[in-house]
Order: structure tokens, then C-alpha cells, then sequence
């Protein structure tokens, strides 16, 4: 037998009102953005490289790579020929409204399409933060388990898609996506899921072909 | 070609001498604690079970497992016969010293000789918050890859210890454990290393046999 105690709680903020001006924004100037969130090692950034290469023939694209101190993912991401800003969020665990505003001014944002903040590696942090994005999505790797939407659950509530990665690998780590999807669904019903593998390119055809007809349907909205 | 912007640095704290404080309470008391860290499903919990499993003939063992919101952690450890809490963050994406220090006092720390807690997963915000332990231990799985030392640099700066996990797993990953220590001493040059699999227990009585060691030189110095 064993106690639950509740230690702490407290997520206050003035960034809502900050990420909804950046979202007006960002749609008065047609600009779909999309906060792309995950644990470490995820897969965000191969995610990111094959989803950008299904959608660069059609759209402007610019990434801002959010990391703590390194540079390697924006070193990955410039090969593809799009603008690309490393974002350095010092100890910060997570970027916020503000923080995604200024990364935008300094990228500029003239002339893109579609926009890709790539956050810093968190299951926890970046789920309490809105950035002012139009689309959110989460990785949930196959190594790291089905029950995480337990463990997590504001990341699964806030996400509009959740990709499910190295889907090649599921058996090595009894990963069963049904459960995943089971439990991500309970926690947010809308929640759109894909299985996916960056490393073999499996179901990214299903998942670029819906982001392009959203990113379509979004701006000829606007 | 990209570009590197500073979007912010803060980190501030009287945490540092409250942990401090908490440190020599369990010094005075003779108890263990050890910080336990890594991303989700990096297999902490499973870690965890094998270790205590080690240990629990020789010492005398509590656990805390903090979560956001779940108890499944808790229910697993709870199996293993020893003194276990489950703290719950809320919002919050690490422990501190204060809500360590809270969960210690629900927990009580009579009897025991050691205490472990099972932190919050993540790599970013739990290496930036002291908690008064003796030892601070990480996992990095293979899965997560070798670069992550480059990515999250202070939680390998601010380790003692890491624990390479699910080395079983390493080539379908292309992990490289030699690059990922080379990295990681890098940063610390005298963190400690121990390549493992909490499935097939590889590794394990390097790991525990090392770690009885210093449990009892610590022990017997008080």
C-alpha cells in the first residue's frame, strides 16, 4: 500500500493572451504554424526533415529549432535549403509566446507558408505553453511506451495530432498503438494519431497527405 | 546557413540552500538518497525494481515516485515489500527541495537506509533543481540516441552517474555507447557509467555491486 500526496500545484500565466495575439498575427498573415513537441530522442527532427520534403515542393517553409544549447538540429535542418533560426533557450525547459515571437521577428517571416517550431525535447513543459500555433503536434516514440498518456496526460490533451514514431520498432519494446491511441483518445477524443517510422518512411505518405490538405483548407480560409 | 539567437536565461533559486539543508538532516540520519532522473519511458521504474531488487537484502529501502498525476509507478514498486509514496507535481516538471522535503516528512525517513526518488521525466528541469541527495544518478537510453549529451548538457554536467539502458537494444538504434560516454565525460569527467538492460538485466550487478559499495563507505563515514 502506498500514499498519494499532491505536492504542488501552479501553472499561472499571461501567455494565453500572448499566444493569441501572436496567433491573429500569424493567421492575418496566412502563415500556418505548427509547435512540434516530444521527449528527447524522439524523433523530432527526422520527423521534421521527411515531412518538410513531402511539403516544400508545395509551400514556404521556415523552422525555428529550440534547444537548450546545441546547434546540431539546425545544422540537419539548413541541408534541406529552408530558412532555418536555432532558437537557444538557455535553462529553459520549454519555449513560450514571448520567446516564439521574438525567434519570428528575428527569423522574419516574409514570404512563408508554413512555419515549424521545433520544441525543446519535454513531455512536460511545452504542453502548459501555447506558442500561438495553428496545429500541435506530439511524438510519442515507440521505445518510450503506451502508457505514457497516463503518465503525461496534458501533453495528449493538448495536441491536435499525435505521431507515433520508430513504429518499425514497436515489437522490441511490446509497444501496442492501440493501447497508445486507447488512452490518448480518453484524455482528448479529437486527437488525430498516425503511426509512423522516420527512419523507414512508413505512414508518413497518410501524414503529410492530411497536414498538406489542413495547411490547403486553413489558408484558403484566411 | 542559420543563425543563433538567445532567447533567454534565467535560472534563480534559494533551492540550492534549502537542499543543502535537507542533505545534512539525511547525513545526521545516516540515509542515502538518491536522485534518480531521465526522459519518459527512458525505464526508470524498471531500473528501479531490479536495483531495489539488488539492494533490499542489505539495506533498508523507501521510495518516492513523483508524477505529474499518474500512481502507476507507485503500484509497481509498491510490489517489491518496501516503504513507497507517490508524490504528485501537478503542473510541475521536476521536484525541488522543498517538495522533496515534504514527501520525506509524509514518508517518514524512520528505519530506512536508503531512499531513492524516481523523478519526474524529463532531461531538462529536473538537473536544475538540487533536492539534497547523495547521489544523482541518470538514465539515458539507447532508443533516446548518443547525442544527447550535446542537446541537454547540464543534466549529464550535474549526474554522478548515468546509466545506459536498453543497451540491448543499441544497434537497431544505431547507439554508440563509446561516442555517448566520450560525450557525456566530456561535460563531467567524473561521471560514472554503466551500459544496461532493465529487461535482461544485463549489466546489473556491475551497477548494484558498485553501488552497494558506496552506500556502505558513505554509511560507515557518518
Amino acid at each position: 500500500m502506498f500514499e498519494i500526496y499532491e505536492t504542488k500545484t501552479r501553472i499561472t500565466d499571461d501567455n494565453d493572451a500572448r499566444a493569441a495575439e501572436l496567433r491573429s498575427e500569424l493567421e492575418a498573415k496566412k502563415v500556418f504554424f505548427i509547435n512540434l513537441m516530444g521527449s528527447p530522442g524522439a524523433g523530432k527532427t527526422s520527423t521534421l526533415v521527411r515531412t518538410i520534403n513531402a511539403l516544400k515542393d508545395e509551400f514556404s517553409i521556415g523552422v525555428m529549432e529550440a534547444d537548450m544549447d546545441s546547434d546540431v538540429d539546425a545544422q540537419t535542418i539548413s541541408q534541406l535549403g529552408v530558412r532555418v533560426i536555432q532558437l537557444h533557450t538557455g535553462g529553459s525547459c520549454h519555449m513560450d509566446a514571448d520567446m516564439t515571437k521574438r525567434g519570428l521577428d528575428r527569423m522574419t517571416t516574409e514570404g512563408l507558408d508554413v512555419i515549424f517550431l521545433e520544441n525543446v525535447g519535454n513531455l512536460v513543459c511545452p504542453a502548459e505553453f501555447d506558442v500561438g500555433a495553428a496545429l500541435k503536434v506530439m511524438i510519442l516514440s515507440a521505445p518510450e511506451g503506451d502508457d505514457k498518456p497516463l503518465k503525461y496526460p496534458l501533453m495528449f490533451t493538448v495536441s491536435d495530432v499525435m505521431l507515433e514514431n520508430k513504429i518499425d520498432t514497436k515489437d522490441v519494446f511490446d509497444y501496442d498503438p492501440e493501447k497508445a491511441e486507447e488512452r490518448a483518445r480518453a484524455l482528448n477524443p479529437d486527437i488525430r494519431t498516425f503511426r509512423v517510422s522516420a527512419k523507414t518512411g512508413e505512414g508518413f505518405d497518410e501524414w503529410t497527405s492530411w497536414l498538406k490538405e489542413q495547411i490547403r483548407t486553413w489558408r484558403s480560409e484566411r
